[in-house]
């Protein structure tokens, strides 16, 4: 129940992302609506489209549909209010991306892959929505170019996860553990602006 | 026999369309066959790989292959003609999409997926293989930008399928039903230019 | 062994395409990393989506993804040097496109799909990675653009193939041969700077 809770706030805050990102584009309403959909479930589309998981989840589960729908209604019609709510959907976009990689994961272990695949799943199903999104909306993703600790954010929790089954402890505090630490990379990350590390340097490109 | 010529029509519809966005982007002559490739069996293809029936359908059906290949050739050879034929195109591609429609909601039924699913499966079916042309063409979708009543043609026809087998008829006529409602909807909203609601209104946004 | 080499030199050069592609976006270090891995593994991992052969490869075998993170290190350290290694770096390229179109016909060929699918399936292993780079990087595919023979010695060796294996010689010559047709069209091509012909024509378009 409590990370089914997660789960749907994850959902909303994504949903509400592409919302942003379609009205800005001055898409219709059934663009803003697929762009809301595929920022919401596109990650765990791509993951079950590679591992072979089908039907993929979403068209087994129609809570998401549903979440999304009505998201997108309320989205639309207090889009002005929206910006008020930005600290907010912050926090909900960090709790989402902490679950859904570890959602991946879960899934990678599913169906025996190493720890290393298993870790790139759950970036995907945590990271790779927003990366449709941007294709869809014909920009670069948005989390290719700004140097951001947010993938980071989810592969070091992904990583710490297969450390910390390794310790004497029951796997659901693992679970709840690795969750903690991308949710905090990511906050402190925002707070301190720590970046990845320039590839470019000035006076060199 | 029927059906099976009303899904050639399509293609090459679909395909056509493909030739002219692609050509219009000055592509060379293996890039307008793969645009007008994705544009015709995109959908379907997206749809196989969802619901994980694969191979995906093409590739166990010659007859597209080749169908699109001939309708390739002959559309670079008479380009200039096409203009004239841009009716027609237009009937092709709508009666087209009404099929593909059900075609998905047919596929979508024999994975036991719930209605909203199906129709979503239908939708995409018929409305996806120009989302990814438009996509591989560096464009924004035309169907999430311009209003226009078409892929909500195929919700509205798909999901009266889902009324009309409820009544005491046979399917197969709930089936043709379905594809006349949504060939209508979209004459219709052309006809009399129907469109989506504005949600952005006028010194609103 | 001797295949072994070959997959891992086509990986490292598909993969440096990938980098110099990210770095001209300028890309940060997560955009560089994941659109190198794309274009190394895009091509198979569309191949295996397509025909159900899911994990997809790259997940079961994790050489792939540390080969392409050791030369995505060392190409963005030694990303000025790269341009020296430009004809090496154009052999390893037609190499790796040379033996992924026939690892992609033989994967066809394991579902038993038909030769001109096969021929399908070789030419997307080979060539779609660099598909959905560009894809991703927001450009029109460059394969798409160009008028090069590159897809195309592809599908001509891939044909050969067909044509060979009713020889009365070994199986194993006739994969040879056509993995030399590949690479010898595609040098040829480029030597003589022999083009796909044009489809617009001067003054016509």
């Amino acid at each position: 129940m409590f990370y089914f809770i997660i789960d749907i706030l994850g959902t909303i805050a994504f949903a509400i992302s592409g919302v942003l990102v379609a009205m800005n584009k001055r898409l219709d309403i059934f663009g803003v609506f697929i762009i809301a959909f595929v920022t919401a479930v596109g990650g765990g589309t791509l993951r079950d489209v590679l591992i072979g998981n089908t039907p993929v989840l979403w068209m087994k589960e129609p809570v998401y549909i549903t979440v999304i729908a009505v998201t997108v209604v309320f989205s639309v019609i207090f889009v002005k209010q929206l910006k008020y709510l930005r600290k907010t959907l912050f926090l909900f976009d960090t709790i989402g991306i902490g679950l859904f990689t570890m959602l991946g994961i879960e899934k990678g272990l599913a169906v025996d892959l190493l720890p290393v695949m298993c870790i790139a799943l759950g970036t995907i199903t945590a990271c790779f929505g927003g990366v449709i999104r941007d294709m869809l909306c014909n920009e670069i993703p948005v989390i290719f170019r700004r140097k951001e600790i947010y993938a980071t954010a989810c592969i070091l929790g992904g990583s710490s996860y297969f450390l910390f089954i390794r310790l004497p402890f029951d796997g659901a505090y693992a679970y709840i553990a690795a969750i903690l630490i991308i949710i905090t990379v990511r906050l402190l990350a925002v707070k301190f602006r720590i970046a990845l590390p320039d590839i470019y340097g000035k006076g060199k490109g």
